[in-house]
C-alpha cells in the first residue's frame, strides 16, 4: 500500500500503529529457545527449563536521560537495551528477553523510529536478547523509553545486594569516571555549537569518553569471567549512578560498610585528561559520575588471588562492620566519608 | 528524619528517590510463592513450578492516555493495573506479578504519587498482583506510567489470537461502549467547568459509564467461568481499542473474517441513553469506542448451549472463510463492512 521509501521521510501520523510496528520490528529474530511467542499477540509466551528467572525495568526520558541534539538515535536504542540488560547481569544472570515501549511525539519521522529500533536490534543480536513484546503509542512532547528485561539462570549463582560478609574484598570492573566525562564534553560540544552554527566540533582527544557515554555496554562479559574462574560473588550490582552512591545501595542492603583506596580506583589516562581540562577533581568523576555500567561486587578473600590476575577486574577495598561509615583512604591516609552523591531522579 | 505528614504537601525535589520508592511502596505486601525477591534490588527474582509465563507490557502516557483535570490518581493507579491485566487475561492465564515504572514532573506533589501507588495497591490487592520492580524517575512535564505484567500457566489452556476455526461462535463478555461514553461526558463536563468554574457537574445520570471509563475491571471471572465451564477457547483478546478494532485484529491472526450480529451486541440502556444525548449512532460507541476491557473470544459451536446459559456472555457472530470481509449485519438484514476505525496511536 505505502511505499517503503517515502514512508521513511514520512510523519508518524501518516502510518498506521500496525504498520509501524510492522515496520520496526520486521528485522528482529528470536534466538532463543525459551520464546515460545513473541511480538503480535496480547502477551508473549516463554518456556523456561529451569525455573528461577530475573526481570527488571527502566524508563528513559528525553530531556532527562538522554539529549537528541547529540545522541543519534541508533545509540540511543543501543544505550536503552544496554541499561536494562545490565541490571540482570548484575544480579549474575544472563538476560535472554525484552519488551520496549516508546511513546514519541509526531515530530519524528518514521525513519527516526526506524534508527531507534536498529540500535535495539543490535543490542539484541550482540547480548542474544529477543525482542517479545512492548507498546507504541505516542506523546505529546518528546520520546519516552521504558524497557523491561528478563533472565533466567540454571543454578543458584543469583547475586542479591544484601549477600555481602565481613572482610569481602570489594572489586569493580573496567575503569569509571570516563562515560560521565563523555557527557561534560557533548554538553560543552553543545553549547559552543548553540553559540556558533557553523562550528565543527573536534572530539578526537576523548572518543573513549564520549564511546562510554554514548555506547555503553553491559558487563556480561564479566559474569562469563566469574563462572570459568568458579567464583560467585557474595553481592553485586551495576554502577548506573556512581560508585559512591552503588557503595551505599550495597551497605544499605547488607548491613556492612565499606573502606575503599584512592589509589586503587581504577580510572583511564584519558578520563583523568578531560578532568584537569574541566578542572575537577578526578573524584567527581569516579565516585559521583554515573552510566559506566561496570559491575561492583564482593567476593570471600579467598578468592584474592584469582581476581588480582584479571585484568579486568580491580580490587578498590573491603567490607567492614557497619559501626563504620563507608569511606575511601587517600594516598595520605585520611578518611573521607563517602555519601551518596551520585544521580538521584528528583534532585 | 523527615516529618511525614509535612512531607505529604512537599514537591518532589524535596525527598530522594530511595525515599520516595519507601513511601509508596510500603504499603505492598507479596502474596504469590513464587515471588522471591521483589522490590529493592537490581531485579526480581520469580520461581515458577510450572514453566510457561506470559508478559506484556504497556505505556500510558498523561494528555494522550488520561486526562487529571478529571480523572482521579488513585484511579488512574488502579487502570494502569487493569489495563496491562487485562492483556494477560486475554491469553487465558491469570496474572501474578507486575512492574510499574513512573515518570514525573516535579510539578507533582509526594501525597500525588501516593495516591496514585494507593491505586496500584488496591488494583494488586484485588487481583492477587504482587508489585516486584519497576522505576522511579523525572519527567520535564507531565505524567508517564509503563507497566509490564507477567502471568504463569498450569496448563496448555493459553489462547492466542490465531487459533480461530472455521464456524466458532465469536462470544463476547459483558457490554460494550460505556467506557466511552464516560469519557464523553467527562470531557463535556470538563468544558463547562473550564467556561463557568463554579458549576458543579451532575454526573448522577451516568454513573455506569463514568465508572467504566475511571475505573474499569478486568475480566478475571471469565476466565474462572470458562475453567468451570471446561471450555478453552480457539482464540481470544482484550476489547481495549473498539470491537471493530479487536476482529480486526483476530482476523488478521488467525486468516478468517467474522460475521457479527447488530442486533446481538450488548449495549446498556444508560450507554443508549448517553449516544442518544450526544446525537451519536449507537455503533459509534460499541463499534469505535475502546477501554472496556471485556473479553472478546471463539470457542468452538458444541460449546454454545453452555455460552447462552451465562448471563456475563452473548454469542454476537461467527468466524467465516477469509473470502467474505468482516461485517456487521444490520437488523434489516443490511451487510456493513467493519474497517478497523477504534484507537489508533499515533492517528
Amino acid at each position: 500500500m505505502n511505499d517503503n521509501k517515502n514512508l521513511d521521510e514520512s510523519d508518524l501520523q501518516s502510518i498506521s500503529e500496525i504498520e509501524l510496528i510492522n515496520r520496526i520490528t520486521k528485522s528482529f529474530k528470536t534466538k532463543n529457545d525459551s520464546t515460545i511467542l513473541d511480538i503480535g499477540d496480547d502477551a508473549a509466551i516463554l518456556k523456561f527449563e529451569k525455573n528461577k528467572l530475573a526481570i527488571s525495568q527502566d524508563i528513559l526520558v528525553e530531556g532527562v536521560h538522554f539529549d537528541l541534539s547529540y545522541v543519534p538515535l541508533k545509540h540511543l536504542g543501543y544505550k536503552s537495551v544496554v541499561v536494562n540488560i545490565s541490571d540482570i547481569i548484575s544480579m549474575n544472570i544472563k538476560p535472554s528477553h525484552i519488551l520496549v515501549s516508546i511513546a514519541v511525539s509526531n515530530r519524528f519521522k518514521v525513519k527516526a523510529l526506524e534508527e531507534l529500533y536498529e540500535g535495539i536490534r543490535l543490542a539484541c543480536s550482540y547480548y542474544n536478547v529477543d525482542l517479545i513484546g512492548g507498546d507504541t503509542t505516542s506523546s505529546n512532547k518528546g520520546l519516552m523509553i521504558s524497557v523491561t528485561c528478563i533472565g533466567n539462570t540454571e543454578n543458584n549463582k543469583i547475586t542479591q545486594r544484601n549477600g555481602v560478609k565481613e572482610d569481602d574484598l570489594l572489586v569493580v570492573s573496567g575503569d569509571l569516571g570516563a562515560a560521565y566525562m563523555g557527557l561534560q564534553i557533548l554538553e560543552r560540544e553543545k553549547k559552543v555549537f548553540e553559540v556558533n552554527p557553523n562550528s565543527q566540533p573536534d572530539l578526537s582527544n576523548y572518543t573513549y569518553c564520549i564511546q562510554r557515554q554514548l555506547k555503553p555496554e553491559a558487563r556480561i562479559d564479566i559474569i562469563n569471567l566469574l563462572e570459568e574462574l568458579k567464583i560467585t560473588p557474595t553481592s553485586m550490582i551495576d554502577i548506573s549512578d556512581g560508585l559512591s552512591t552503588e557503595i551505599n545501595h550495597l551497605s544499605n542492603s547488607s548491613g556492612f560498610s565499606f573502606h575503599i583506596y584512592e589509589d586503587k580506583i581504577p580510572i583511564s589516562e584519558e578520563t583523568k585528561k578531560a578532568c584537569d581540562e574541566f578542572k575537577l577533581d578526578h573524584s567527581v568523576a569516579y565516585l559521583n559520575g554515573g552510566e559506566d555500567y561496570e559491575v561492583l561486587f564482593t567476593v570471600s578473600k579467598r578468592h584474592e588471588k584469582k581476581i588480582s590476575n584479571c585484568e579486568q577486574l580491580t580490587i578498590i577495598g573491603s567490607s567492614v562492620k557497619k559501626k563504620d561509615d563507608n569511606c575511601m583512604i587517600t594516598s595520605l591516609g585520611q578518611k573521607i566519608n563517602i555519601n551518596s552523591s551520585g544521580w538521584d531522579s528528583f534532585n
